[in-house]
């Protein structure tokens, strides 16, 4: 099963047309135009045709500038003529949403031309490589649905706590019409923003709905390091602290402030590495209440799993689990996940048991923004479908 | 009217008690705390109770470090023993929130330490002093409204555009309640999320409903800046584009989306600095549609605007004119603002002839925005009350 997994991530990495796995670098094409995340007017930074980014950065009496993007250690910028730190990384990076940062003069500091996306515990800077199939991502001229801030109250952690709800462009049309949800975690160092900012989860639902490709649902999104998980803190991870906030507190406000389907059928819960590892924790300690799972790029559901759970293949309607290929790479090199055994094999063995499992590879993706919004789309079309 | 304008200002500047407006600063006490607009885990930038800020930037190979508060020039950051890069601003700022950036070796940069507010065009660091009246804008255990993003099409300028609408806390409760509604502008350079962020119109709301002091409205907030004023282009302003997509696009979407009350007298528009610009001008023009009018730091309505516009008496409302007292400080010393005269003389002589007309002035506030979050507090009670 190892060997078959081998095959399939080498045709993904090295069978494609792609360039990125090539040795030699093509000439750099000179079509750079504006990051679409850039702040408003700004011409820098910039990204061409092949995924190459451009970066120029006014700080005139620096001693050095340096950009975290382009590969390990890195871009060091150049002084121009003008005085601006200028620069191109040194290899194209892959197809969607990166963060990065400055270094300037041994500081820290974010592009003044980029907006800026919670991440690494920080607002970092971020930038955008177009990819080939970004249509499913953008804004598109459809019915739009909402993205709702709300203040919920938390006993358990005595803090007012906030989540964001996406309600679908039909909510408000049938006031009687009541809706599945899909509650949606983030990964490590990021937050409750990060599916509808970086990983524009409504803009893929609109598409999606508008498309007739999926069952409209709400999706709910919160803040998920109730427990102030510290850089490498994750082995001695307690999921108790975020487990109370999210089924005893979030769960019910929900169902008694939107029109919800609050049955187990209609809930799922999914998230994004280490909303992943949260969400295989908790989803298989409440099976009472949620029916579908989702795991991108947070490790997978084994047999010994469903043995260990009472009532799994009864319960469960679909087990979901994704990564982008260049993990498996990483994976096949021999780093494995933690959480036992390898995922496609997982998965499998699952499928074999007679649950509905479904594994997905994001081509030519890392442990990044565009597996995930990937993921969500290949993910969403399988819910809620009895 | 003018002379007893003066005696007002006067009073208000010079007769509190606060220590702003002594020439003596008093001595710096060492009771600072990390402020609330700080990112996760930050310690720096620190405030304390007698309003000095303190910062602390990391960049050891840095010629020069400034930040953008503490008066004309800003602050000047001395290196101490560890290589961090520390100060405290000369002079207390005034309560309440405050924009400001860093200049790091001759470049522009935030402040990794503090939260961003998008402001002057571009997203700019923040800062929260603690006022003296900040409960009415904390965040506080009682139920609260939604802060929705909704994107609305619009044809006059070819794209979805965003705005955040406020709903109060028991939008949800009965689906057949309808609520009236205030269209509230941001200022130059600020754009659509200025005022659930900045101006935590949202908590301000709630506050005032758990205390029964308003009748529950919507609020809707838009990016105002539809023709790309440049700045100091303001003379040259044309209001046809932004009205187009408040007037002809926003309001049908949002009377269509929401369950609002849409007759003239449950439509209010407010607006802060250009906002209030934009205001006075879409309302003038539009009396058929708005009956209350709030102008927060943005010029005035005199008779004349009155008596040139018919039905103005019939049809409006209500009349609020806000500043802070540190702007009618400034006006007392010769600057005027554009829209036609002194804004308290005007409101009064519109009084005098039977308008609803209201005059605010924020104590020790300048053209900032806790003078707007006051506005808010104090225009919301007197809206839709018949």
């Amino acid at each position: 099963m190892k060997q078959y997994l081998t095959v399939i991530v080498s045709l993904l990495i090295f069978g494609g047309s792609t360039c990125l796995a090539q040795t030699e670098q093509p000439a750099i094409l000179e079509d750079f135009k504006p990051s679409t995340l850039n702040q408003p007017g700004q011409e820098y930074p910039q990204v061409n045709s092949q995924g190459y980014a451009r970066f120029r950065i006014t700080a005139p009496e620096a001693r050095s500038v340096r950009v975290s993007l382009g590969g390990r250690g890195g871009t060091s910028l150049t002084q121009a003529a003008d005085s601006a730190w200028t620069g191109t990384t040194a290899k194209p990076e892959d197809e969607g949403f990166h963060y990065y940062h400055l270094t300037v003069d041994g500081g820290k500091f974010n592009d003044p031309g980029a907006l800026n996306f919670y991440g690494s515990t920080r607002w970092e800077s971020g930038i955008e490589i177009p990819a080939h199939d970004q249509d499913f991502y953008a804004l598109k001229d459809v019915p739009h649905g909402r993205v709702q801030q709300i203040l919920f109250p938390s006993k358990s952690t005595s803090t007012c706590r906030r989540a964001f709800v996406y309600t679908p462009p039909d909510y408000d049309k049938d006031p009687a019409k009541r809706y599945p949800v899909l509650y949606l975690q983030h990964g490590w160092g990021e937050d409750e923003t990060a599916w509808s900012n970086q990983g524009r989860a409504n803009l893929i639902m609109d598409n999606l709905i508008a498309e007739g490709k999926i069952r409209p649902f709400l999706i709910v999104m919160t803040y998920g390091m109730t427990n102030e998980i510290k850089f490498g803190g994750l082995r001695n991870f307690d999921i108790k602290p975020f487990q109370t906030v999210l089924v005893e507190e979030l769960i019910p406000y929900v169902d008694d402030h939107f029109r919800t389907l609050s049955d187990q059928p209609s809930r799922a819960m999914a998230g994004l590495s280490m909303g992943g590892m949260e969400t295989r924790m908790i989803t298989l300690a409440n099976l009472d209440r949620f029916s579908h799972i989702g795991l991108f790029s947070g490790g997978s559901i084994s047999l010994e799993d469903v043995n260990n759970t009472p009532g799994f293949k009864e319960k469960v309607k679909l087990v979901f689990v994704s990564f982008g290929s260049r993990e498996l790479e990483n994976r096949r090199s021999g780093r494995r996940g933690p959480f036992g055994g390898d995922p496609k094999e997982n998965t499998d063995a699952l499928k074999q048991e007679g649950i509905n499992s479904v594994f997905y590879v994001s081509p030519n993706t890392a442990h990044e923004f565009l597996s995930w919004r990937r993921s969500l789309r290949e993910f969403a079309p399988l819910l809620f479908r009895e």
